[in-house]
């Protein structure tokens, strides 16, 4: 019989996973999840990793098994990961068929979530696949694409003032109503999900030492961290590659809960992925960053776009956010930051958004 | 050593893989590939069957080994090969990394295509990552979304007055420049590269009894069917599916040319991608259909609408021209046609269209 329990790392709170929990309801810290596993892949998609996740998702839409795609870059052989190609267009796909396979098999029938982009469009998709009906609320300026793609999905979105108004309602709503309330940014299902890209690039060949991800919620570097850990476990690497974190240099928090608070001036509102300035497990993030020799690196806008070209020019088709990590890569490697071998996850699809890409582009 | 050839199969005229032919340089006829096949996967993408292509293609942005995701709808057990998650959002990219490739290793500079839409795409895409100048004639009608893609790859748009002048213009400038003219509707690359689905699809576990599919140019049906009569060669399954091939009501080549002419009214107009009214290799696809012991199925503009609603309400998002082949399904299954699995290639993206797509279904 397979262990399933919710656990607060903080109080000790545990309790099996019969009902949901977003974060812990004794001391309001993230919750996780505790269970066994076992290395024995097989299929494809995220299923082909059910014994190393909590439980198994309840359909597929075909997330997961992303292609893993090799470029040498400024002496670094750079193993792009190309999450874009999930099926709304981004790494949300896999946590969001984990979190609402869960709503779903705990009998809800509402989903409520708040995001102004990739995590509403994602959760929309799965909502309907899953035949839960679902709220998106959303900050009124987020990008119209994104909104025309959640109602394309038959959720409902509510828009108010901005992205703090959007969690709060959000929270009410969903107390209000007893509906799921996704909360990506909290919720270890996300995180947990996350775990199969390591799993996905060690099998496609990755064996460097470093991984260059971006930050928003931090849900996609803590499940890279959490997955390459237990692959040394495992015993199949020796040690954790170095994890570059990347910000936007406008909002930073991961890197003031490492450096300090400190006063940098710049601009990195095109990245809108990543301009999380309350992670709820910020502490959490910065530790595995330190933890495994890593570092924050900020971008700016200007950076970004560079990075952006060059990305494109290569062949990806990605959004904004997606290019602050090369652009991180470049900035190190100009600071003389020896790298070999480097995981980069492209995360968001540029088809949603391809005059606002073109515009970019042409200054 | 493998031996590979251009062949003619109505004029017997045969050359070495030396230089480029998009048709029979003696008598015009569609040209094919003859080259030895061993079956030995390994790697992902199309990659993963570079035995059993003419060539191996010289990069990869990710194309191949997409998702196959299994529904019940109506009694069937329909597989659906996700092709919408390939690199550009359409099957194209497994054609054009295989024709770009072999264009660049011809030491050719230019390449020269004729498309409305996703070929037009997927030729700008890899064209820019292989380092190609590429020059898109579209007909002036084109889908904006579609030519503002083509133009952020950096493509040259030549826009004239419809699909035939496009034609006639490429060939044009083809001839003058020197350029390589991909025409994907003629050269064998496209319908070879198609082959693979065909082996991902069994090694994903697809063992059925028919495969539904879209005629445009024809190129991935001939695919399909050449993937699956090796699959039967190599003893790896008995029997070759029936193929049902789908034209839309109003242009129907191939429907007339296994029937005769006939007097249908309807408007199909909404596929796009299947309204091609001329494909050069007419008998060879008929020939195909034929031999399975299959059929075309017309569809129209509202049974096309209906299956576009029910498949993104599964979550699968596509264009209009991918639902024909749902669309057939139901039609064939209501008039008491018998089929226990089908596969479906779900052939085109729907992140391209979103307000076409919400525009479509509000009706």
């Amino acid at each position: 019989m397979i262990k399933r329990s919710w656990v607060c790392r903080r109080c000790g709170f545990k309790e099996d996973l019969n009902s949901y929990y977003y974060r812990c309801p004794k001391c309001y810290f993230p919750i996780d999840l505790e269970y066994d596993i076992e290395w024995k892949p097989s299929g494809w998609g995220i299923y082909r990793y059910k014994s190393m996740l909590p439980y198994t998702p309840l359909i597929s839409l075909g997330e997961g098994f992303t292609p893993l795609v090799v470029r040498e870059l400024r002496g670094v052989k750079i193993w792009f990961k190309l999450e874009y190609l999930n099926p709304s267009g981004s790494f949300k796909d896999r946590g969001s068929v984990m979190a609402l396979s869960l709503a779903r098999s705990l009998n809800y029938e509402r989903v409520i979530e708040d995001s102004s982009g990739n995590t509403g469009v994602s959760v929309a998709l799965y909502a309907q696949a899953l035949g839960l009906k679902a709220e998106i609320i959303v900050p009124a300026a987020a990008p119209l694409c994104k909104k025309n793609l959640i109602k394309l999905f038959k959720a409902a979105i509510i828009e108010v003032g901005d992205r703090g108004r959007a969690c709060e309602e959000a929270l009410k709503r969903s107390e209000v109503s007893k509906a799921f309330y996704v909360a990506h940014a909290w919720s270890p299902t996300y995180l947990e999900a996350n775990k199969t890209i390591a799993y996905e690039a060690f099998e496609q060949g990755f064996r460097g030492d470093a991984i260059i991800t971006p930050i928003g919620s931090g849900g996609l570097l803590l499940g890279l961290y959490k997955g390459f850990s237990e692959l040394v476990e495992l015993g199949f690497i020796k040690d954790l590659p170095t994890i570059i974190g990347v910000q936007g240099v406008s909002i930073r928090p991961v890197y003031e809960a490492i450096h300090g608070v400190v006063e940098i001036k710049g601009d990195s509102s095109i990245a809108d992925g990543i301009m999380v300035p309350n992670p709820p497990r910020l502490n959490e993030i910065a530790s595995a960053i330190t933890k495994t020799g890593g570092e924050v690196v900020l971008v700016n806008n200007n950076e970004i776009v560079q990075a952006l070209r060059e990305l494109i020019n290569l062949g990806f088709l990605i959004e904004p956010t997606s290019a602050a990590a090369l652009a991180a890569l470049n900035k190190v490697i100009n600071e003389g930051v020896r790298i070999r071998e480097a995981l980069i996850p492209l995360t968001g699809s540029g088809l949603k958004m391809i005059d606002d890409i073109a515009k970019l582009l042409s200054f």
